[in-house]
């Protein structure tokens, strides 16, 4: 399977590292040698069509910052949807840098994949926000598949689960927790008594918090992913504009240590329901509820109207995490090229983990 | 799609009950149009080839305790391996009483459902635990398919999910809590500071254990539930008799408050993993980890290499929400009857709780 790599940044270089670690299982359980014929940073293009040595790619990247040099492959100096739609491939991962506001310019570089009947697999959260059912169309209508396991729970299938809950059932709502780095703060706040600022410190410190934090803590990054679980799992229609955002930002001491006086704790909680629509604030939540987790962890409860609530929990982020991710959304799609018997052999064989 | 459904207890009611409830949106999302074309219960076998009316149905198994009666059907007082071979369906729904030590009369159902190239939806432990491979080497071997999802965790997707974590990862551990009524004993003990045995007498006044409620509190209900799990996600090839199994019978009441005050809990835990094998036994956790859940719930953790450990939690029992499970797996095996276009369309189509 020929794949195209447009982002090299902490995500495209797990999901390589993830390609060559998992080489014989991929090949032996699913039947899938996947040959990456061009890789996309800031520096520019590496592209070679009989497989790039992912090793080279990943040494130049580390020694250089950029993948397109010294890594024994040519350069491209053309536009980036030029490669992405010359480039013979079935599979487009799309990986580059996420923006709210345009979602560029991993909207581009997926349009060009489907207008080229490439599928894409991607973990960008931007373009799905704002052009959710724009590019489902764009794929619909070429005949191949997008998936984006990775936008949302890093991970932590919460789309995929939130899909196999509703089959059967009837999911009436969907709250939790979608971003791991207001949630640490938040856990330290509590937990050492420290005054916001000084969690927000420790985040940026951990690794956790980026230099600009305003995303995260102000709630923003929840907001696009609440907008994609909702549109996915609810069919909402919904856009960043439709949801009710107020992040943790300053967010008090005392309320924090109060509530965990009360047995509560303090939680940014995203929500998606017909009665309250989408909304994202800091939520009073009981302290043994399944959703009242710790740390940088993502956790998400879905409302089913036969089954009873359900709650998945995992690591929210973080490269290997959404590089799996990014394999599943792969073996998915060829699942499904291969056929449903295909399908479930590759199911029913897999002795991935195998005891 | 015409069923068979064995088995007309709790769980065959609710499944009837929700193919009538869901109607609508099976026809319009996913293109079911489902049709029973016999029952069986320990009254004997009620069948029409152009579909049970299941309001009757449900009607005369309230009034008379046996579905056979006066449901406007005709009895059979044929075997019942027979009855399953000759009629004319695609799926058989094997819902009758699981026996830990037989299987029966289940696997002899499953085995002439699929000698008679029909598939097998199923939430019946007891067969699974004792002859998994078999079972599914019937179901490759006529070119039909098994599924299980309700076998474990009730409503709850345990197997489904782990199935999902396992892909493009390596799932090297699962461990958790299998069994709502054991976690309901626990954790009254702990909130009420009761004695086991009015924990249990209480249990029993709720209706969450048996009258005899051995197999639950001397933990082999975990433990059948561990095998299936173990031998679907880790292919461990296990047998009941391969679980080391201490169940809670008798757990002293100062254990469980002692626990509570270190800010731990004492919980029936199952676990699988190449170090340690299967093993179900009272295990100390802390009380903010996420498997420490609280009633008659169930909670799993799945041990991934790439993507970390998730967790998922859950109801584990009940009648609405297996049968939530049954209907699941019937949708998935319409799915891959008609292929994957079909699939995807549905998928993506499915209005199910449409916000």
């Amino acid at each position: 399977m020929r794949l195209v790599l447009a982002g090299f940044g902490v995500v495209g270089q797990s999901f390589a590292r993830l390609l060559m670690a998992q080489e014989k299982e991929l090949a032996a359980t699913y039947g899938l040698v996947p040959q990456v014929v061009g890789i996309m940073d800031s520096s520019g293009w590496l592209t070679d069509e009989h497989g790039i040595d992912l090793k080279k790619a990943l040494r130049a990247k580390a020694e250089t910052g950029g993948v397109a040099s010294k890594a024994g492959g040519k350069e491209v100096p053309r536009r980036p949807t030029d490669v992405i739609r010359d480039l013979e491939a079935e599979v487009l991962i799309e990986a580059t840098p996420t923006n709210f506001k345009t979602g560029e310019p991993g909207f581009s570089h997926m349009k060009a994949a489907f207008e080229s009947k490439k599928h894409v697999v991607t973990c960008n959260k931007g373009p799905l926000a704002i052009a959710y059912y724009a590019l489902h169309e764009l794929a619909r209508h070429n005949g191949v598949q997008l998936r984006f396991s990775g936008a949302v729970g890093g991970g932590t299938p919460v789309l995929d689960f939130g899909k196999t809950c509703s089959m059967g059932d009837k999911l009436t709502g969907i709250r939790g927790i979608l971003n791991g780095t207001c949630n640490y703060i938040l856990t330290k706040m509590e937990g050492e008594g420290l005054p916001f600022d000084d969690a927000l410190d420790g985040a940026k410190k951990a690794g956790y918090a980026e230099a600009d934090p305003s995303l995260d803590i102000d709630g923003y990054d929840s907001a696009v992913k609440l907008v994609i679980t909702a549109n996915h799992l609810l069919l909402s229609k919904a856009g960043i504009k439709d949801v009710k955002v107020k992040g943790i930002r300053g967010m008090s001491a005392k309320e924090v240590q109060k509530a965990k006086k009360d047995g509560k704790a303090v939680r940014l909680i995203a929500s998606a329901s017909r009665e309250t629509g989408l909304t994202v604030a800091p939520t009073l939540i009981e302290r043994d509820h399944p959703l009242c987790i710790n740390g940088a962890n993502n956790a998400v409860e879905f409302e089913c109207e036969y089954s009873g609530p359900k709650v998945i929990i995992g690591k929210g982020a973080g490269g290997p995490e959404t590089a799996s991710s990014l394999l599943r959304d792969l073996l998915e799609i060829r699942g499904r090229i291969n056929g449903p018997a295909e399908a479930i052999a590759s199911y029913r064989m897999s002795g991935v983990g195998g005891g």
